[in-house]
């Protein structure tokens, strides 16, 4: 009998680690991903603010998976699903059958309905959002030092960052410091330690995921690096010129989105039930409920709780979890075991806020600061995949940290040419 | 008096060199370029085969520049040059008046009036460039490994780049390592290592401007490494799906031109005599001639020649010198010293083939091989600006050469989208 084939879709966290975690199982897979490379996305804040270039935090795909003689990478984008004849179709017409299919598709932003904000607030989830904001945010002060008028000069140099979990503030408080010290004596016209860096969460503070104390240190550590933080106040209305705020119209060039995440659209072409954000509200093995045992949903497109209820957090040790437990619970089936349920093991919380802060909650020993700031670097360089990649990163931040430079300052040409004259045009 | 305004046209060698040689001159400066970027160029081949980042061969202007305050650095492109008027008009519609104008605005590609193969063989000379061309080669394996078609996908291994100047020789040299080494067991269908990589040269020999031994030499490295040099045969049409050599149609979905350049369209601009790559021929001093004293050309804008008629070539340290010539002669003119003949030192001519293979010409002493490889590794770290750009290089390369690996190998989502099902389209 053959091998069952076993479909992976997507090559983030869940994916890549369920597919590793079959190295060793008779099956034959194929992992298909509409990009060609692993994204280590929690550093990709560090790409959007220019501190690291996009190749420090990807790794191909193939490369990572050379090794392991049952996998096929296909480059390729799933378009359909269908779950009754245990098909897929990929975007170039090719049609797909499974054995067992594993949908670790990930999240995409969400705009609470104003899909028309999309275009004015780019969000962070791609390498392709990452070079993005870069774009926009390196240009806002090339605009701003062209300008004649103050005030178009102070809406380029406003910056909003919309979300005060993580990523909206590493993305302020490195803003802040691009401001304050990367530009530093670069500009004739403007002073960038003018520029306004301003985060705006709708909830009463930031980090709620911490403890109360913590996002009032974090609040701290972010004004102390020159950001603004806002809470309690949700955002009105986001367009090319501006955003409202508490009912007041505030004229600002770069707006960032770090407020909401759904699951991919995969996610619902299961026909499965499906949470608010989207995401499926899988059975305690990760299977989808209602005679789908063929189908696991992992990751961010997955709705998991723990055994006392509470949500299973959006984060990489999450995604990774559930791609072991997927790849061990096949593993258990091909020898005729039955599945376990999925049990989330929470090692902590960490987020950091600029340089030297940082907040960390390893399940009650709780500090920040400079030490939870270098707590920080030493996880996340240590969990980089790739021992290229970390030594890399390693030294780009060094480099940084000793001369407060961020040395992917680029702007390619076409993306500059795409908003000749901008300040006019209302693209932004 | 109010100092002069000097304006430069091109963050280029010759422009960047113009501009920091006259620091100390009471000027003030104003530097224009497309890009906020200077480029390593002789570096280019290495972002477009995915050994380095763009950021690794790339320093933002305004950061080179912000010590020295009598330059204002503006991101913008110049349209329209009235030498009547002393003024130009950029995209943005602003209007510049200058007292003295230094083009420096560069080369871009020639396809000797075949405008069409522009869309089907990218050339080399801008980040966006060698970005594309690192899509086109990188996209091309992953459709012959999803090809079904044995035609289809010798046509998706088939590499064909037009051109056995250096440009041309370091990428196929490249595309033939990648090929045989760095892709070594990542695919499950194709062989990468059977990729045909074809070096197609219309003259009689490559790296014609070298001595014939050491291109005898060169070529005989390029076919140890793994490249069909084919030379004295024009290529006769080139298309979305193959190129036409001798008469006879090839099929082949990547071609690659590193064949002609001509100088930036601004040149003709000046309505001064240009030669047939449209390059201003101009006085020996580098000024335009025919009463325009206040107006100087550099770099690959210019048709230089030495005082015994050979041309100076298009390289980096010509465009260097040229602009230090620049900056020497205007500050002369402000202490009323008559100008001086522009004269080229010619230090010698490197090119680098591939791994371990290299030529040198130090005028007499002539090299090739392991030893021509180091010294020419050696003199391009040497001369790339930044301290940090030049270790974190070296570290690259250290790490390619240990593991034949290229850490720059990603495709960004935008780009794999932009031609899904690119086998049945015509753009390739």
């Amino acid at each position: 009998m053959a091998p069952p084939h076993v479909v992976v879709v997507g090559g983030g966290f869940g994916g890549l680690w369920t597919t590793r975690g079959l190295a060793r199982a008779d099956v034959r897979i194929t992992l298909i991903d509409r990009r060609n490379h692993h994204l280590f996305q929690p550093l990709l804040y560090q790409v959007a603010t220019a501190g690291l270039s996009a190749p420090d935090i990807a790794a191909p795909l193939r490369h990572i998976l050379r090794g392991q003689r049952n996998v096929e990478v296909r480059l390729g984008e799933v378009v359909a699903i269908d779950a009754a004849a245990r098909t897929l179709a990929l975007a170039d017409g090719t049609r797909l059958a499974y054995d067992l299919l594993v949908l670790a598709s990930g999240a995409t932003h969400a705009y609470f309905g104003h899909d028309d904000w999309a275009a004015h607030a780019p969000a962070l989830k791609t390498l392709d959002d990452a070079l993005e904001v870069r774009r926009r945010v390196l240009l806002a002060f090339e605009r701003a030092e062209a300008a004649d008028d103050a005030a178009e000069r102070a809406a380029w140099l406003h910056f909003a960052v919309v979300g005060g979990g993580p990523t909206g503030v590493e993305l302020a408080g490195t803003l802040a410091e691009i401001a304050r010290h990367t530009l530093r004596g670069e500009f004739r016209r403007i002073d960038p330690s003018q520029a306004r860096v301003r985060l705006i969460e709708a909830g009463p503070r930031v980090l709620a995921t911490f403890p109360e104390r913590l996002s009032a240190k974090a609040r701290r550590q972010l004004e102390r690096l020159g950001v603004e933080v806002v809470t309690g106040a949700p955002v009105g209305a986001i367009d090319a010129t501006g955003y409202v705020l508490a009912g007041e119209r505030i004229a600002a060039r770069t707006v960032l989105w770090a407020a909401g995440v759904a699951a991919s659209p995969l996610a619902a072409m299961l026909g499965a039930p499906c949470d608010r954000a989207g995401r499926v509200q899988v059975a305690p093995d990760l299977t989808v409920p209602g005679g789908r045992p063929e189908i696991f949903v992992i990751g961010d497109a997955a709705a998991v709780r723990t055994p006392d209820g509470h949500p299973v957090p959006g984060v990489a040790p999450a995604a990774k979890q559930m791609g072991r437990h997927v790849a061990r619970t096949i593993r258990d089936r091909l020898r005729g075991r039955p599945s376990r349920p999925f049990r989330y093991r929470d090692y902590g919380n960490l987020a950091t806020i600029g340089r030297r802060a940082a907040v960390v909650d390893l399940r009650g020993v709780r500090f920040s600061g400079v030490l939870a700031w270098w707590f920080w670097l030493a996880a996340h360089v240590f969990f980089l995949i790739g021992f290229r990649n970390r030594l890399i990163v390693l030294l780009n931040w060094a480099w940084a940290y000793l001369t407060y430079q961020r040395h992917a300052r680029i702007v390619l040409e076409r993306e500059a040419r795409a908003d000749t004259g901008a300040a006019a045009a209302p693209d932004g």
